[in-house]
């Protein structure tokens, strides 16, 4: 059997047991684990420095070895992670619908573990914890599958895991991670069906492209974000140049950020002069339509790939247009249904903006950055789902629970 | 471009447009559909006998030829099953959750319609009619691919249905039909990202297999049920035998029905022969464990593949146990997460049970035939979901639904 099939097996039979724990075992487990990274915290830096070592060897960039260094204010982070989770109440076990029937029947809806959950991400060793405390604490059992670059990191990270629950009344079985480094264990990951009861891609866009094409175990897709602000010819100029600047320059290389900036041409007229300064100001390179170009003549011209493209980047696209219908049918053909803001003082429009617009989230007045899972409250965020199954937008742990339907009867049976 | 693209995208187009009807939009077009049925019954019968003649050319089997006759009674049936779905609430426009977050976003989580449906069925006419009721009452597009044996059907009611919605102010576009009979057009549709939201298969096990290894669109699986009843020591009698035989007798073509009947020891011996008598004289062919054997001399030798097949016929596996354990392990073993019954007066192994057993349904002192949406109270049933994703067990008219975050800001950005 290969590595894969028997590590999925091994947390499958730990999902049943995972079921029936109690909250306060689950968080007795994942206090028990939090602890035993800061304890454990030495070997856990050794192993990554290997890592490390072996990623200058290959070259790898700078910013991506910072994403992969551990130290130990790091370690201490990561850890007060779990204690967070610990925190947050638990989705399991809720009755979400309660009803009698004619017949005598009394049918509850219960949220339940998904079961098994197939992890799939990148190079960055704090996922590994995160994703395994967020799935613990619901319930489930989880098999991990990090970047091979943070293969020494994360094994030893999961034995210091794994010998925590031996002292807790959670199944350490609960907790697997594929060391094959090998391309092929993802794609074998992705068609365990009857194993798996979901997997969840974290990380660039070619990583979750290549699971949602290949898998044919449920998937609940995150990530891309072709995000638009709309200035509507109402606006106040300072409220949507502080928007605007806030979504594309606050943090670009995430996916909540802005993309193309869509403008009003009366607006644009008295105002995108003194936005596209601001924007200049902080180095963000400006691609813009014709009526752009001829009030703003540092912009470069916007290609239709441009539209079409998430840059993550100090890069932004800029449209004038002749109002709010032009802005939806952009963004309807260019969105990725992820998240959308109006800034208008008019409040027509910002109705059927918010009405019209189909994306996870959508925004009258405020910056598309905060779709977010801590900024929505919820405490924690798995991803931003940008699917319309299941979950959409942040989720938060419910995200990760299904439901099961429990009827007491008296002796019914169907006429 | 092929048809299916074509068509996916007359669909996708007329989504943005179905999102914003009202309800009484909505059902005002799904009455006049219904009237229209009925009024263009005789052209809608021709166009079947056209079905009926060419599959009765192809040696089709009489029980495959009734599913796909329509008369002027079931062109009623057809018809009335419309009209009920419009006295259904819509599921759509609820406000489901709403916060307001320290900084003075105000939060709201609203249900939206999903946005295309693919629908992808065999031979039954009926399923084109209440796939389009409930898709286009949920405020989605569809794009249906009901089997070839029914296309001449299937197109008349498509025709018919489309003319009505002429006359309404739902686009005629939101109801697309396949009409290309190859196997490829199916396959397109499931890698058609981007266009569709949803594939949801209607039908038999190999078509849904289908589905569910070859989509790279999100899948709503619907389906198989190995689902069991266990008898437990302190069961009564009369009502064990009850629930047993309607499991398994009432309607054994059913995904919902019976396939094995675990049996304590203590109440086999007292009572399995009275048990199995009746299913004798059902003419329900039994397939036993030695244990069983020993009892009911008639019992041919179940086999390991027996527990694991659907039979979804007069065929029954019957197995006697030690006790509850013994049956969680082999309902854990062979269970397909669909239904399963524990009858027993012992309510702390009523709870283990109902707590233990991971199914989209689980019943005390009831018969797993229950597990359907009409049943449940539901109004309307879309199929019953035997993933954990999304929706489990009976689906109503809310499984066709998504949600969005509308966050209404006064110029909050993010810090």
């Amino acid at each position: 059997m290969s590595e894969v099939r028997q590590k999925a097996a091994l947390a499958k039979g730990a999902a049943a047991i995972l079921n029936s724990l109690s909250t306060e075992q689950k968080n007795a487990a994942l206090l028990l684990m939090a602890d035993a990274l800061v304890n454990e915290q030495q070997s856990i830096i050794a192993a990554n420095e290997i890592d490390i070592k072996r990623g200058r060897e290959n070259g790898t960039s700078e910013s991506l070895l910072d994403r992969l260094t551990l130290n130990e204010n790091r370690i201490a982070a990561i850890s007060d992670g779990l204690r967070e989770i610990v925190e947050l109440p638990d989705p399991v076990g809720r009755i979400l619908e309660q009803f009698d029937r004619p017949n005598g029947l009394r049918v509850e809806k219960i949220s339940v573990p998904l079961g098994v959950i197939g992890m799939i991400y990148e190079a960055r060793p704090n996922v590994t914890v995160d994703a395994a405390g967020l799935c613990l604490k619901t319930g489930n059992a989880v098999v991990l599958r990090g970047g091979s670059a943070a293969l020494a990191s994360n094994r030893r990270i999961v034995e210091v895991l794994k010998q925590a629950l031996e002292s807790s009344e959670m199944p350490s079985e609960a907790l697997q991670l594929i060391e094959d480094a090998d391309r092929a264990s993802v794609d074998e990951m992705l068609k365990l069906n009857g194993l798996l009861d979901v997997v969840i891609p974290r990380g660039g866009a070619s990583l979750i492209r290549n699971v949602v094409a290949n898998a044919t175990v449920p998937v609940i897709e995150t990530g891309a974000g072709i995000c638009h602000t709309y200035i509507d010819d109402s606006a106040v100029f300072a409220m949507a140049s502080d928007i605007a600047f806030n979504a594309k320059v606050q943090r670009p290389s995430v996916c909540n950020s802005m993309e193309t900036l869509l403008v009003h041409e009366t607006f644009a007229d008295q105002h995108l002069r003194a936005i596209a300064d601001r924007f200049l100001a902080a180095n963000v390179v400006l691609h813009g339509c014709p009526r752009t170009i001829a009030l703003i003549p540092e912009a470069g011209e916007v290609t239709e790939q441009d539209y079409a493209t998430e840059y993550n980047d100090y890069i932004l696209n800029i449209r004038v247009v002749s109002g709010l219908d032009e802005a939806l049918e952009h963004i309807r053909q260019y969105g990725t249904q992820h998240s959308e803001c109006i800034v208008t003082e008019n409040n027509e429009h910002a109705a059927r903006f918010l009405q019209d617009v189909d994306a996870a989230a959508v925004y009258h007045n405020a910056s598309t950055r905060f779709t977010d899972g801590f900024e929505f409250g919820f405490g924690a965020e798995i991803g931003i789902s940008t699917q319309k199954l299941h979950a959409r937008g942040p989720m938060g742990l419910p995200a990760l629970t299904s439901t099961k339907y429990r009827i007491y009867g008296s002796g019914q049976v169907r006429g």
